[in-house]
């Protein structure tokens, strides 16, 4: 098995640096170079409100302008966010996609984090956890049977039909979006769902274990099912040479850190027993510098033999994963971030190819 | 002034007919011969459950894909219902596909009327009018306002900021779905909002009144704007002869009328207030056969040549509206509504220019 990645699209722009209109536009363009070039999937988020990732309020929407243009990617939600999405919303659009796609939907649901987020939706942090699990449960049910009927906390419906149906049968693959709790790691495996894991902040011995908590969970429950190779996601930027790269991505990757704080300081008049450690993140994202992002392996920026350097090291890190690569972060111009990826399509995956360790290795 | 008109796309096919993805490749593919031909709009409805309309839960997905293939048709929510979904993600999801078309969008809004859907999403139907005044109202402030704050009965959110903001400026035009009610008609003209009619049960009679009610209360609260024409849905079905048109068309548009009208049964168990008449629509359904369709001339289905005289009656009629023709009801095959597109653009709208009525008139 070769060495398969794909595209993430988390805007973290200003409104000054550029309009929605560009944006999308931009983020269009290179999704068809993407599946033009052989990447694996066309991944967006779901936010709100502020430049860190809120120009997506809904990534279906985005993915669906992305099913028309392109042929070969796959769709990937992430992450929705059940606890802010009526359950026969979430089903029925992300079916629409997966008609649209003609089959190529991964359907990737997340808890969400931002205190803002939950705040404007009235929903409490402290249900997150039984709303995404109940979420889940009931759009995976509203896809699979012909007669639905739901009742638990948070929503009563049925007996109804939801139209359409997904054109992936029994239902499209479901990846969970996942970031440090053990326990989120091995309760996804054992539902045999994919995993979506952002190593951004994380140690890496502790990505390490958790994702041996995860394969080893989902070997146990699915013993006749190969465990699907994680998506983990990096940022990504390739020029001629490492000091091209670094000069061009250093204040786009500062922005994004600096936005992602901004959006996470609400942590710090926030407390909820389901968030443990969450007060720090501001603080810790304080400390995120470029130098240091590059000193710890986080982000792929360099030029062609330096980043198949830093995949490959990643690759021997954490086994049979599947880099979802942010590539038009910050304010980055189209033409650098467009650059950058058909330099890595032409000259680092054919350097990865083989290079792939079995997740039994990790 | 020519004469401007739109398809639309209810579908009301059956599952045994065809699957969603089916359905939405055709669609999409009679889009883009629309965009081409010179069509003025693409619209779609927001159902759930049963086959009539209930494979288009989020109209905005289907639209993005559109707005995506297309360069020139406007993109028509026909109509978006706010009592289902949360102002946020309906601003959100909007001012995305208004960012996707380059500035295509009409936002067309209803209060929706299907008992099982209020029932679903645990709604009144005896709120839906203060639902859906509410919900168009926080939508255009989420649009426009650079920090918004919202409290009513039902959503309490900010001060927040919403993205991303529209392109069109300072927000897309807003029509109103209509069907009988005059202070409906009278209240969308005040409001200086657009008007998307539906006269598939009413008495022509009374739209003409409702029209000029409408006309009357737009002119004298905005004395400086002009009208924008209406939308006013018609089937539409257009064949070499009027007996091959006609042959084609009846078991679709009974099956159209069918499903309506199972979907309608509901009201012969529901009572509300805010509904009136709606207990009797299943049987005003009942007694609408295909000829009697066409006796009353509610449908265009003939020859090209005949097809001129009905729609020219409709625009005596009606004075200034802009037709939304469905094109793809039942189960049509797609080469039957592509060769009625073509011979629509081709035989009848060059005799249609010229005809329209001024809306003074009217």
């Amino acid at each position: 098995m070769g060495f398969v990645c794909g595209v993430n699209f988390f805007p973290s722009f200003l409104p000054t640096q550029r309009s929605g209109e560009q944006f999308f536009a931009e983020a269009l363009h290179l999704s068809c170079v993407a599946d033009e070039l052989g990447f694996s999937h066309v991944r967006t988020v779901e936010h709100y409100f502020r430049p860190y990732g809120g120009w997506m309020p809904n990534p279906v929407v985005f993915l669906a302008a992305v099913a028309a243009q392109t042929r070969r990617v796959r769709l990937v939600t992430g992450a929705a966010l059940p606890v802010f999405n009526h359950p026969i919303k979430l089903a029925g659009e992300l079916a629409m996609l997966d008609c649209l796609s003609q089959g190529r939907l991964d359907a990737g649901f997340g808890r969400a984090f931002l205190p803002e987020e939950f705040a404007a939706f009235e929903r409490s942090l402290d249900e997150s956890r039984a709303r995404f699990e109940s979420g889940i449960a009931a759009v995976t049910k509203l896809w699979t049977q012909s007669e639905t009927t739901h009742a638990d906390a948070f929503y009563h419906f049925g007996p109804l039909s939801m139209l359409p149906k997904p054109v992936q049968q029994p239902h499209p693959p479901i990846l969970i979006a996942a970031v440090g709790t053990p326990s989120s790691f091995e309760w996804a495996g054992q539902q045999g769902y994919g995993l979506m894991i952002v190593p951004y902040l994380s140690k890496f011995e502790d990505v390490q274990a958790n994702l041996a908590r995860y394969r080893h969970a989902f070997a146990t429950a699915w013993p006749d099912r190969p465990v699907r190779p994680p998506h983990m996601s990096f940022h990504l930027h390739v020029a001629e040479t490492d000091a091209q790269a670094e000069r061009e991505a250093a204040p786009h990757l500062e922005q994004y850190t600096r936005l992602f704080r901004e959006s996470a300081t609400a942590w710090q008049r926030t407390a909820s027993a389901a968030y443990p450690g969450y007060t720090e993140l501001a603080s810790q994202l304080e400390r995120l510098s470029f130098d240091r992002i590059m000193a710890e392996g986080r982000a792929f920026v360099g030029s062609p033999a330096t980043v198949a350097r830093q995949v490959a090291h990643i690759l021997e890190l954490f086994g049979d994963v599947e880099p979802s690569l942010s590539i038009h972060f910050g304010s980055l111009p189209l033409a650098a971030s467009e650059q950058s990826l058909r330099l890595f399509a032409a000259e680092v995956m054919p350097h990865l190819e083989g290079t792939c360790v079995p997740s039994s290795v990790a």
